[in-house]
């Protein structure tokens, strides 16, 4: 069986289903409709006093780049539960959610990103199966030149930009300077 | 062609993917893997002064009852525009959204519910076609005892409990008197 995730590597060609406006992928077998939906990521920057929780990708995308723990939500659980469960498989990190710091809309690839705050209570972590190393780091310390993703860059300045405020009004995408420096960074 | 979305009605059947560990429903013909993902509806507590816009669902579930102009949202639309969207559809309605009101988990079938304080510039509204009918209720009005879902229940007592509030930290799932009531609701 492959592993591609793709449509077009299996039995389906692209028309309108009855009832559709749309083209969508259908399999020429079965006639089964494969509607994409936009996915929602779940993740968290998780801190310990002012460190800050990174991983390193094990896997592609932007393998060897520095993460936060965050990941595709699963069938049947919460968003707050799949934060914490991608900060355990991917940095065996028992965190404690604070609340929401963030949605981010990633339009390209119809991802919905759902980002919290939250804390270790104990400097207790290693990598997961999906990283080659966790860290905490200081403010200083964050490999910049190293991030996986312009979203991670945002996360870290609006948290930072709010860390002394208990209660949040949730950030949307960066724009202006924070977008641009965020690219910039992709570049390398 | 049919128009079930269920692949059991198709040509798939359950079984554990190579490299997966979990059952999945697969196609016999294909060898196509469909990954369940939760689902995200987008949707908003649309006000004209002090008035709630809502409308009558014209298609199951709960045909007849009235709720909050929501919906899936589509690929590559950020969350807003989805929002916007379904005001159009469902309300022919010009939706200015103010911001969020409440991330909503819907685990026993995998929804994420976004929902954003929205305003209307003019009360120009009609029901599209998947309502029934749409108006503008004043909160007394609300047909409470016909309303279609318990997140419409929880979005409307929540945007009523922070009405005045310029800056507001969104809400999760109603709990307590609040969930109870919402689900009292749905046994009408
Ligand atoms: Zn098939
Ligand atoms: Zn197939």
């Amino acid at each position: 069986m492959s592993s591609s995730t793709n449509p077009t590597d299996f039995g389906f060609e692209k028309k309108i289903p009855d009832g559709d406006t749309m083209e969508r992928q259908v399999c020429t077998d079965c006639g089964w409709v494969h509607y994409e939906n936009p996915k929602v990521v779940v993740g968290s920057v998780v801190t310990f006093e002012d460190r800050f929780l990174l991983c390193k990708r094990a896997i592609h995308p932007r393998k060897g780049f520095w993460t936060l723990p965050a990941g595709f939500m699963e069938q049947h659980e919460t968003t707050e539960e799949g934060a914490r469960r991608e900060a355990r498989e991917e940095a065996n990190a028992d965190i404690r959610i604070r609340d929401l710091l963030a949605v981010y809309n990633v339009t390209h690839i119809s991802q919905v990103q759902i980002m919290y705050r939250a804390t270790l209570d104990r400097p207790e972590f290693s990598a997961g199966e999906e990283s080659l190393d966790v860290r905490l780091f200081s403010w200083d310390e964050i490999p910049w030149n190293d991030l996986a993703f312009p979203t991670v860059y945002w996360a870290l300045h609006q948290f930072r930009d709010t860390a002394h405020e208990d209660r949040i009004v949730p950030f949307t995408n960066a724009e202006g300077d924070m977008l641009k420096q965020s690219l910039e960074m992709l570049k390398r």
